[in-house]
């Protein structure tokens, strides 16, 4: 309401509580200004075992040739090529100094090739061949996975189990991965009635992220602040009388954004308190998971060494209703599965946790656009498994 | 080789000890066997606080009507909308019973409406609307966002912290979930001078299921086998002399299948020891990946209550190669992406962790097929985030 509660502000912020929002800040824009308030993460080296999950900050070499020595790739016998030479079914060809391996064996000596039992007919203990074997046949030659010096991993790659038996098999025993992002994770008090989003450490760890205990009190945790990387306060963000988040932030650090182009999620902001990113999500469930997703998440994705991108696996749907937007706004609409095709739930503002319960994804609608109608293909971001 | 060799035999099953599989049982065969000796895991309740990843067993339902009373959804003024008739800019309706409300709050009596700070004046202290409202908005009815014993969240959810916070707001304290499958996974001796397969606790996990402590030796787990739901054998599974997987499982147990017509991973096999179902996984990481994700990853699933489908995210991409595959036998191509395209990195049998570490996915070719020309579009099952 005009004239009241207007409070201090930083960098041109302005206090919304009973109020409202003046002006909301386009996403594209609120994730430019929170990028410019990141600080870079460091690395660290760390043994294979405690790799995992991780992400490489740089290119994973191989310390050696690998194999260092050929090495049979099959179980059978390991030969010379040269002694096959000229067999076949109506000729078959003993073989004097063929010796059985198994799999992974060095090659003995003066061998080039490893045929496996089926090739080979044992005829009263003597091994005959009925066809000529081609040289390097059943083996692994030296330096034929890596050479010594060659790339196994590339840097910014999130470290699966297979990846860390690829550098095993290579001979790495430690890799330099990005420091983990260290995220101080503040959910205020439930004002609402409404269980606190307490979704958020299962996103933190899948950007890359480890949780940090969080500490009841808002502005100790502000003042607290030099240990995390990024700092997400949940709740208080609104303009009711009691949406302090923003007042305590602008008070002791700095009001970058508060307000966004963006439904649901639109009281979100950030800051900074101490050169610590600060970021504000608002209490209401859906409204924190949108502005995790579009500001926290790429935020701590690149904090993290990871792509900013949204790492849902996605597909494009057909839409089996119209979703209207309001231009001007990013929109997130939860949609449903409905076999062909996806049905949007509720607009923004009306969507409620019941439509979450429901929902198998969710479909962004830019901030230029109307929106979809029914019939047009869509990209939906999946919140589970499924089709 | 002929006459070499043949050793016990378990539901018809042959020792291929240094002779090699004399008849390969096809994927889908293979898997409805196991299928068929697999056991109902059974459910358990759980407090939503431990329920985080687990799936659940039955549909979860409201234990009352969600909200139990009528609450604001925004913060602002609650008023009766009957009050607003009539008003317009030229006309600002005084409004003498409006309440200040926050977002969850339940509405006082006799009202009906909520309007947002921005949507009013205040003049002199007295707050004045300028256009009528409708009844309902900015609140939540009783019953708006669960009716009491209708569905909060299906049967067969894997529960994700969304999930949980839906079913919180609901009011539901604790769920009925699968009982998590505990897998039994025992690595068997290196012999190839390769890494063991270490990846497989991480796909146990994201199956739904529990990893066990190995054992050393398999003779013991066998006979130890009682409290696992699947024991995961891994290595000596292929026809050299020390290949002694199988015909443990024939000592003591029986084996259904050995020898898959897959490629990689044709040495696998499965059977049970006193009702337990085995898979048998090769040695070799490749090998072992294939078959696990196409033998034993289903079988987890279903008994965790998941579906059996490859939970991969999958796209379809354009081939930049051809892959000309063996009829008769059900093969994975790694597949490595560049830029508009997918390329295949090598045949199954020559496919090494230098490829596993290139690749971006994989290609199923099916059994009947002779495989895919380049510009084909075919179905890519992603190994890490990707295009």
């Amino acid at each position: 309401m005009d004239g009241m509660g207007q409070g201090s502000t930083s960098d041109g912020w302005q206090d919304v509580r009973r109020s409202g929002f003046a002006r909301r800040v386009a996403l594209a824009e609120a994730r430019g200004r929170l990028a410019g308030l990141l600080r870079p993460t460091g690395t660290e080296r760390v043994a294979l075992g405690q790799a995992a999950g991780r992400v490489t900050a740089t290119a994973v070499v191989a310390p050696r040739h690998v194999p260092a020595h050929s090495v049979a790739l099959i179980d059978g016998y390991a030969l010379s090529a040269a002694a096959t030479y000229g067999a076949d079914t109506y000729n078959p060809l003993p073989i004097a100094g063929a010796v059985e391996v198994v799999a992974g064996m060095q090659m003995p000596p003066d061998t080039d090739v490893v045929l496996p039992y089926a090739a080979l007919t044992d005829t009263q203990g003597a091994i005959e061949v009925v066809e000529p074997a081609a040289p390097g046949q059943g083996i692994a030659a030296v330096g034929s996975f890596w050479r010594e010096g060659g790339i196994v991993l590339p840097a910014g790659r999130p470290l699966s189990g297979l990846d860390l038996v690829c550098a095993a098999a290579a001979g790495v025993a430690e890799v330099e991965v990005v420091r983990q992002p260290e995220v101080r994770l503040l959910v205020r008090g439930d004002k609402s009635g409404m269980p606190v989003p307490d979704f958020l450490s299962e996103l933190i760890s899948r950007d890359g992220g480890a949780t940090l205990a969080d500490v009841s009190d808002l502005r100790s945790t502000l003042r607290e602040i030099g240990a995390a990387d990024l700092v997400l306060v949940v709740g208080r963000t609104g303009c009711g009388g009691d949406d302090d988040s923003a007042p305590l932030l602008a008070d002791v650090g700095t009001v970058t954004v508060h307000g966004l182009a963006l439904a649901p999620g639109g009281s979100a902001g950030c800051g900074a308190v101490d050169g610590v990113p600060v970021v504000l999500l608002p209490g209401d469930p859906l409204a924190c998971l949108a502005a995790y997703e579009l500001l926290a998440g790429p935020a701590l994705r690149r904090l993290a060494g990871l792509p900013e991108a949204l790492p849902h696996p996605f597909r494009e749907r057909r839409l089996g209703g119209k979703i209207a937007s309001q231009v001007g706004t990013t929109e997130l609409w939860l949609v449903r599965d409905a076999g062909d095709e996806v049905v949007p739930l509720a607009p923004p503002e009306r969507a409620t946790l019941a439509h979450a319960a429901q929902a198998s994804g969710f479909v962004l609608v830019a901030l230029e656009s109307e929106g979809h109608d029914a019939g047009e293909t869509v990209l939906v971001h999946l919140l589970r498994p499924g089709p």
